[in-house]
């Protein structure tokens, strides 16, 4: 096994945990969030940016390099490090997800999935080795279990058959698995306590070095989600890290910390980037309102980095002028935010207090107000 | 005045001057390229990279940034300069080329130009003493004279009477001048040298610390073009700075020098860099093109910068996957081509070999093909 992971310590106040993951491209003190460079580039950065506003761990997405550019053209560079200049480490998804949200036509069998291009409309198939294939070319540290991500509200008796069949892809990409990258099996089962602790128990005795939670952030309540981690906390092994899937809300962020995750990632901080919306110490800014027009101060006095000392009126003109910078300087700013609350988290939790840092969080941002 | 320009040398060879120009913000060796930055950030780039990728000059749209975000705005931050935190040396246009080439409803009389915004249609107006105002506030080193282009094949009565008025606005223009930014005169009269003769005279009579060529690329035939510059070359004053105004193609550039030019700018190169096509050491390189497909090869072996080490099937699949590094990558590609080129350029004039530079140029790259 090509990672380590150990709990360093648990926060008195919370329960939260601040632990070490060591993986051969880095080692990372967790709770952290990972940004996603879905086509090998964090989108509108360089990979020497990206190593600059996260921790050095980033996420690719299987399905979206399998596709464009091919595995063929990956492997004539090495592998993805290789082709986009990244020197951190690397996990990628499974391809499950974007099968499942991204695709229809969709004809899932024992086998695998048929299902067609989200693009072109060719016909495309994925099964549980062929997804671990591709990712020992991706050439991650850490890779994903097939898996299926059905909709939170399906009906039981659907959302059983799933998690029993999630269950079986498991274990054929295990058996499937011929490197020593750290392999991570996927909890599903909904927001059906039952099925979520099948699923986690049936990855506990097959075994796995860490545990991913998927099936949420896809549509359920902030509660919702909150229940299932909270829930998930008590069955899933202490010793292992637990990677909650497609999370990157700074309250989110900090709830499920307190629910006992470790790792994190999310495609909203770059995406509402790239339409105005950054995330600061003060909290959320749409950059386009009026009221920044005039504004000199800075996009976020707290921070380090040359994004967070352009003005906000500066900002704000790239953006209504349609200049492609603006963009680059709100992704950075975002994921910068979320290295920020990270470390910050950490900290609570090293001193015992992360529930007094939420709900100081809550008083000084604009963060919490949408629950 | 607030620069200094010398001749520091003539290539035996081509004719070709070697100077020295000396602004508040920079000396820098002429010739030499000037990206441009048209509203207030080269286009995907930041100002660092634009540092990184320029000698230190660039140009911005007088016109753009008087509309977005206007000239409170820039004020209340000081200056363009502190608006985009660009530190090296500036120079603007004086508006008259975008009111003649992006709006349409104009409506010229001898105190300005009535026309619409770009955009949105409102009636503005510009005239050569809002020109200057506007670019006193923008603040650059190097400002132009308020100046009518009209097509390169208008008939020499029309040409004859804008040209006319043209000097009487350089003239109204340099009464209007209240700093000591430098004001260069813009020589126009298209295609037709005795009109290009008096507007060249005329502004040397007013006296001017630089005269910019305007009127050219915008139409006419490379051959038209040069044999404008190469009489020009005969009338301009050797001591003074020569300003080609929007000429940057790689073959244009060598041409043009060898015709006395000092000075260039252009969109084309970060222009045709979003579309994806690259300039290099080894020439054109449309990197969309199928057989960069599996090219593992850097962008460019012969150049520094973090661009040029990217292989060819990155570049490519940023293009294809339709992320934006791609444009930054190809437009710091472009930029730094132009200005490894115009240090060729002034090493050859130093060692009086220009013309032997050129033909070993259009043996070695394909820059010279489309003549």
């Amino acid at each position: 096994m090509s990672i380590k992971f150990e709990v360093i310590k648990t926060c008195k106040q919370s329960g939260a945990r601040l632990g070490r993951l060591e993986t051969p491209h880095g080692v990372f003190e967790t709770p952290f969030f990972m940004p996603v460079g879905t086509q090998g580039t964090v989108k509108t950065l360089s990979s020497e940016e990206a190593m600059a506003v996260s921790e050095g761990l980033i996420l690719a997405n299987t399905y979206h390099l399998w596709l464009q550019p091919g595995m063929d053209i990956i492997k004539a560079h090495g592998a993805l490090r290789d082709f986009m200049k990244w020197d951190g480490a690397l996990l990628t998804d499974s391809g499950g997800f974007q099968v499942f949200s991204l695709t229809d036509m969709r004809k899932i069998t024992e086998e695998g999935v048929d299902f067609k291009h989200h693009k072109n409309g060719s016909s495309l198939f994925l099964s549980p080795e062929l997804s671990i294939q591709i990712q020992e070319v991706i050439g991650a540290d850490i890779i994903m279990s097939f898996d299926e991500c059905p909709p939170p509200y399906a009906d039981d008796a659907y959302m059983k058959e799933s998690v029993e069949r999630t269950l079986r892809w498991a274990k054929r990409g295990k058996d499937a698995l011929r490197t020593d990258q750290a392999l991570f099996g996927i909890v599903q089962g909904g927001l059906n306590k039952d099925l979520r602790a099948m699923s986690a128990k049936g990855l506990i005795d097959l075994g796995f070095p860490g545990y991913s939670i998927g099936g949420l952030s896809v549509g359920e309540t902030k509660e919702e989600m909150y229940e299932i981690t909270k829930f998930l906390d008590g069955i899933l092994p202490f010793d292992k890290p637990r990677y909650l899937m497609g999370v990157g809300a700074p309250d989110d962020l900090i709830e499920n910390v307190i629910n006992g995750m470790d790792m994190f990632d999310c495609v909203l901080p770059t995406r509402i980037a790239r339409h105005g919306t950054a995330w600061t110490t003060k909290g959320k800014v749409v950059i386009k309102n009026q009221t920044y027009e005039h504004d000199t101060s800075p996009l976020d006095d707290h921070l380090t980095g040359w994004q967070a000392t352009e003005s906000k009126a500066y900002v704000r003109h790239l953006f209504k002028a349609g200049e492609l910078l603006g963009k680059r300087i709100v992704t950075m700013q975002n994921l910068m935010y979320l290295k920020h609350l990270m470390k910050e988290i950490r900290q609570a939790i090293l001193e015992d207090r992360l529930l007094d840092f939420r709900d100081q969080m809550k008083k000084t941002t604009n963060y919490f107000k949408t629950r």
